[in-house]
């Protein structure tokens, strides 16, 4: 079949609209048509040229929600017409990972995945001519139909609005699941969040859910406050306008009369700054502080400390996707978000049809928007 | 009183055994006979000028073993005759990290250990003269007698030899801590410990206990593999001696049919070498692998890696006192000991009267001894 789709040609260079050829499902395979799809950072770091594993031509998007078209041979636990949002971290539940029940980094399909290719090792999208295209995290959502491992589909209910439930498909759960899954804070704890942006706001909305009693945000630019406040946020600090350093400022505003050494429960970097990192470290607690590491870094950059940070009793860790199981995760977030636990629609701040996408990388590049959402 | 030190008089010097003044124990404070003291990498690091935070002059010694001689006004756990361990990290049960329960960072008295002083801001040791000299770590074991604060004595049995136990004060614990505290190994867990010294064998004696599968020590000394074995060790790698990196080498040493991925689940860098922490990360199995770190690093070095090394689901740690809550756990751990538990007798190389305490040092930078310890 054809279908429509923007297609990074070029790394640095826009998006183009075109047609393009999609082979149908095989073995373990679904077509899913694209009812909308969040523009992320991540795609973004992609297109710029700035990923040392970005593939050409490709065909981006990961965070998409659609309705299942066609199943391939083998498929059982999907059908036409289910609804679905796409997992750029699968669920097998048979790999060693999956079995291991400690991680949600599923490798069933991970080698493949990485190299822009079906499980088989071919692409479905192809260019008029025949070129292949690479898949894109195995997901490729700005095509308006895409085919997928059955394993890295997660179903839906079906009464959730897809121009607000992709967005469930990474930054939502990335950001709730970070606090949720990978730090595990619990009630009347205090922690810090750097980078108030998508990702940032939904670390801040989790620490609310879990119960933080001080939710500090950071970021360089004041306008973000605003937002932040109505998502939870109880502190804001804005490094260039304080005396010091960040890592002093938090550390002052969690001392108390009974704890005087200071310093938050919880970190967590939605930045990808590696100096951000490690300031998100050091301005958590002696002796239990946990700092996550959310934000993807340039190539080649490396995060630094001093050991004695963590022999001091500090955790460094992150996580990828929040640390979700997709097929059993994600259905449990589009319930929380369809019954009010979740806010997302104050985040999606512009909406656009394919043929404008590229405003939305524009939209980002000017610090516009949280979440441009592309409906088709 | 007087009573016979070592004491460290320059960086960098040997130490000198002398008379000194002692006063005795002020209120909530404890005066003890020293029976026995190890001699530890720490002691040598103070004492080598390397430690910024050394003073001088001053009693070194940590990790000793003794009997109450006199207590204070309101001591009320401990009476003359009483068998003490000293602990270099008290523990106080009332302070805000003690009642956290979620670190063994007593901070009651954090601040003037630090500055080589007793809870009141003075020293209790002085040369004849009448010159200050500074306690270490809160204890000062390379003295015939010393005081130490209440909080930081763990009362143990009476029936446990002094110049075996006193290694519990630090080595054993750290060791064995860093597993069952800090790591919390399970039965059947994989794990690598990089440095085969004293510190290294009680984290190879702890996997064994806590019932790892595979237990892979490093070391670029081949001599170091005999001990080890004995203590459980089950796969040796010396990295001088193997293609590739010692990273690639436990990867390969861990993959199975089922696990292609390889890496071990825990990992212990007990060098303090900062490049060698970051291969103990980075062999440790992506999706849940943690690594622990032990030693202490020289001044101003710093430990670094990839942030996606994290968001692939390593986490990174460090441990003091093997995360021992000292009155409560170094206790039980001299049960473990009397009961056939825990092996010490192979550990102690050698022995020697405080007279020849230089030589401890020696026979540690020739690599000879794995530990020596003074018996008064």
């Amino acid at each position: 079949m054809r279908t429509k789709a923007a297609v990074a040609v070029e790394a640095g260079k826009p998006l183009q609209i075109m047609e393009v050829n999609l082979e149908g499902p095989k073995k373990g395979e679904v077509l899913i048509e694209i009812k909308a799809t969040g523009v992320c950072h991540t795609d973004e770091f992609t297109l710029s040229g700035a990923d040392p594993e970005g593939l050409f031509p490709s065909i981006l998007g990961h965070e998409g929600a659609g309705v299942v078209i066609e199943v391939g041979e083998g498929v059982t636990t999907l059908k036409p017409g289910d609804h679905v949002i796409p997992l750029y971290t699968p669920e097998c539940g048979e790999c060693y990972s999956c079995l291991s029940g400690k991680t949600n980094l599923c490798t069933a399909i991970r080698n493949t995945q990485g190299q822009g290719l079906m499980p088989d090792g071919t692409t479905r999208f192809s260019m008029l001519d025949g070129t292949p295209i690479y898949h894109y995290m195995g997901c490729s959502t700005f095509a308006n139909h895409t085919v997928m491992p059955e394993i890295a589909l997660a179903k839906v209910r079906d009464d959730a609005p897809f121009d607000k439930i992709c967005y469930i498909g990474c930054g939502v759960t990335t950001g709730i699941g970070s606090v949720i899954n990978t730090a595990g804070v619990e009630i009347g704890s205090t922690a810090a969040v750097f980078g108030l942006g998508g990702i940032g706001l939904n670390v801040i909305q989790g620490l609310r859910m879990a119960g933080a009693d001080m939710i500090i945000g950071v970021d360089l630019n004041d306008d973000k406050e605003e937002m932040a406040r109505k998502f939870g946020m109880t502190h804001f600090v804005n490094p260039k306008k304080i005396e010091g350093t960040v890592v002093q400022e938090i550390v002052k505003l969690t001392q108390t009369e009974k704890d005087h050494i200071g310093g938050v429960d919880y970190s967590f970097d939605a930045t990808g700054n590696v100096q951000v990192m490690r300031d998100a470290l050091e301005c958590s607690h002696r002796g239990w502080g946990v700092s996550v590491v959310i934000g993807v870094a340039p190539a080649g950059a490396e995060i630094s400390t001093r050991p004695f940070q963590l022999v001091t009793g500090r955790v460094w860790k992150g996580t990828a996707f929040g640390g979700a199981k997709g097929r059993t995760d994600v259905p449990k977030f589009v319930d929380w978000y369809m019954d009010g636990k979740i806010e997302i629609d104050p985040m999606i701040t512009h909406t656009m049809p394919l043929e404008d996408i590229n405003n939305a990388f524009d939209l980002m590049h000017k610090g516009e928007s949280i979440r441009s959402v592309v409906i088709y």
